[in-house]
């Protein structure tokens, strides 16, 4: 029997949750879980279902278009494996953590490539039968070099991208490009110390508790959706090295979690923030 | 517009949510709120809703009833205060917090009286203008004592009964009197240090975490369905008197947290756990 | 027996624990606890030493003195309870916290008064037995409002004064009239949301985590030194109003323990950040 | 300049600190860092001292062996990479995530190999290069399996046995074998859920959080002393599966803080509990 998760982003109504599960009962479709969610503020509507049955997709798409507001977005993603495009640069904590999960069969995923604008972590992935490309930026504009790994991460064809430590900014292209597909892992407990050395800043400002977020990549730095957040205890003792390697714990779980709310399709873009369902 | 939390608790079948949303969309009523559990090992639904409009209590829970599994459990509560009694000894730091809470209205409940076996917490009681009876154990069985407690307890006819730190064992007699209405605090992360004295036998054990664990009272000791729990942190250096005061902390937030839920009906009891929704 | 803390703060130097330890040993001194830090960047040592014995405050202070670095600050505190001062508006879940600790005798503190703008907390404040005034700010110009909190804190001569949720801004005569005498609890995870609205702005932003700051009180807005922080999981459903909500169980366990911490001398201030042993 | 640790382990006694540090000064050392803790029930003294300078290091252990209590346990270790054997089964999450963080130079240790009672981990392993020996139990009773893996650690003559999820029970005869050296993870939060399926275990009691812990291994099972424990959240949603997966996290980082505090010579073993400073 086949499994699918049903995705419905919509302005609120009277009798949405009748009419959405008059047409899966019409379609003979069992709800295996449930979950929706209504800002009032906003009045927005949203929907995350898991369905199984024997579905005709087309079908059930259009009476449900029927029974719902007209800029409804509807999406119905069959239950597999989504590919996965990383982006690295030359730290391993939160990529090696990464490629640890997939072989242990932890993610929906399948990672079709890492991508680095190094060489260090090459031996690292290629051991886990992945295949790795290097596009150095040496010598070249900004620009040039994010065209070259746009056309390599196109390759791939990936429905999302994760970086991994990817210690470069994206420009407003890059992110064009891929819209609501990329997915960053910010070391700090944003919005507090946005931009680079944030481990520095946190040193310097004498906090007790550092943290990361992860988050969707928009074209404002450290600004995008934040999906998921963490934090751990530190004290005056903390050199700003001593918090890096705290915080890299923290680093690699949010993005996991993030990641994996991500390939289970139980995140919505709400404005600038995210419903997670 | 009045606000009713509606409540199923059933075995699982096909197209429930789509029959009882039927009779909310056929009664005119709208869904503020709404939550659903399946659990697919023992096939149990369990739905929370909030439905706002005009209801006429007995036509809406007869319609729901003709289109539930025959032994579905069906409440409809009005959103209100809930009437509760609050049973103590001599610590004040949970019944305090909760008396600060209560002036503050963040329970959503009308506290009726307070009741301890001794009389050291009566000043504090009386100075929030609630009454307060002191009913001595002393020279008596705990059969009879219990009496004396049940009785008193009845002048109240509270839906729910909170053991603020209450020192007593309860008898089967008293949970009997009361099912699924009596909620404690336990001053351990349970099952870990059941019974007298947790925070010595955590000293004793050298754990690194201590905590508190809020559940419905059953006849068996510190068995009982568990509501909410919570941890903090220690080290070598805390005596076990330095962990009870760390873990009061704990025990008026968890205790406070399970409380709130009980009083907005979140929690059902599932065998021996509870679903929270 | 007597109990006495010894502060030591001055620049670090060969031999330091050795020679204090001489003077220690030398006076027939107890050491019941001790703990030192070094900050290895900017050269301090600090050290906090818990003494018993027969103690002769003067010889031993002067035998230290000729030991240690000229500019070395150090303090003897017999162990006793600190004269304190509340000040407060118009929300009791902070001050009423710190009341209820205050009879269970968590605190080592003397609270001599609550100091309100308003008239809301008196009978809280006064069913405890301390005494509450009103200053009201109405028609009067900031400093013309504060001349009179001063006045009327410097009544009680407090070594410690507590904002507990004290909603007003202090000039920076507040200030320098009591240096390092002042403790405020903010309801944001500082730094971030500085300012007014702390939840609102939280609630915009989108965060997964909220938290509060203890801190002392300087001349820039939510910027003085951190005592201790927390932190309390939300998400995308929690309306400011319930961050609000859920935050002041965060605040007041923050408040309390920077309160216990300074109460306990256990808190160095090292040039805008703190040390605590 | 060389780093030294040293640790001390005696019943306490009037002026250890003062003559410790007068030793240290006689020899013109440097204390780089240094904790005590007293622990008044037991009158036990526990010191952790970084010192730095030219270190003779029979001459300093004769003269601190002068001044301390005649069974004080002395240890004075050279600031070094201790060798390390890993003991594993099939499970590749926690030794998957201490082969990142040995690449990632976190951890003070000589990873000298991984020993398993399956195949599964070798190319894991040996992609790191690292050697891998499996030794199958398979046809052989406990004792004489354990013999050979026995062994096989004491090839590599290991200061320190880390079980990485190795899902045999030890004999005595290796508890005694490798005193105080080995550390293990049991998938629970310790004294809760002892022995085999914790997670199942979890997952019947209804608990709302989990956790994991890190001890050395003694004969009592899980019995030993507690070197770090951590938790994490979880609802009635879970299946013990899902905790499974959720504990995962907690399982690896509660494992390689533990590993780092002993790399660290931070744990102090004192009756069935650990100091660490």
């Amino acid at each position: 029997m086949e499994e699918y998760t049903l995705l419905i982003d919509t302005e609120d109504a009277k009798g949405l949750v009748y009419n959405i599960s008059k047409v899966l009962f019409a379609n003979n479709l069992n709800i295996e879980q449930n979950a929706e969610y209504v800002d009032s503020e906003t009045n927005k509507f949203f929907m995350r279902t898991i369905i199984s049955g024997k579905i005709s997709q087309n079908i059930l798409l259009k009476e449900l278009k029927e029974v719902l507001p007209q800029n409804a977005e509807i999406k119905l993603n069959k239950k597999a494996k989504k590919d996965v495009v990383i982006l690295a640069t030359k730290e391993s904590h939160v990529l090696g953590d990464l490629l640890i999960r997939y072989i242990d069969g932890e993610l929906n995923a399948n990672i079709k490539a890492v991508i680095a604008n190094h060489e260090d972590l090459r031996s690292l992935v290629e051991n886990f039968g992945i295949p790795f490309t290097c596009i150095s930026a040496e010598g070249m504009s900004r620009e040039e070099h994010e065209e070259l790994v746009i056309k390599e991460v196109n390759n791939y064809e990936p429905e999302l991208i994760v970086l991994a430590k990817y210690m470069r900014i994206l420009t407003p292209n890059f992110v064009e490009t891929f819209p609501r597909k990329v997915l960053n892992i910010h070391h700090s407990f944003l919005p507090a110390f946005i931009g680079a050395n944030p481990y520095k800043q946190a040193h310097q400002r004498g906090v007790k508790i550092i943290g990361a977020t992860a988050h969707y990549v928009t074209n404002d730095l450290d600004e995008g959706p934040i999906i998921a957040q963490d934090v751990v205890r530190i004290d005056h003792s903390y050199s700003w090295q001593d918090m890096r390697k705290a915080g890299r714990n923290v680093e690699k779980i949010v993005l996991s979690d993030a990641f994996q709310m991500l390939l289970d399709d139980k995140v919505f873009v709400h404005g600038n923030k995210t419903v997670i369902l």
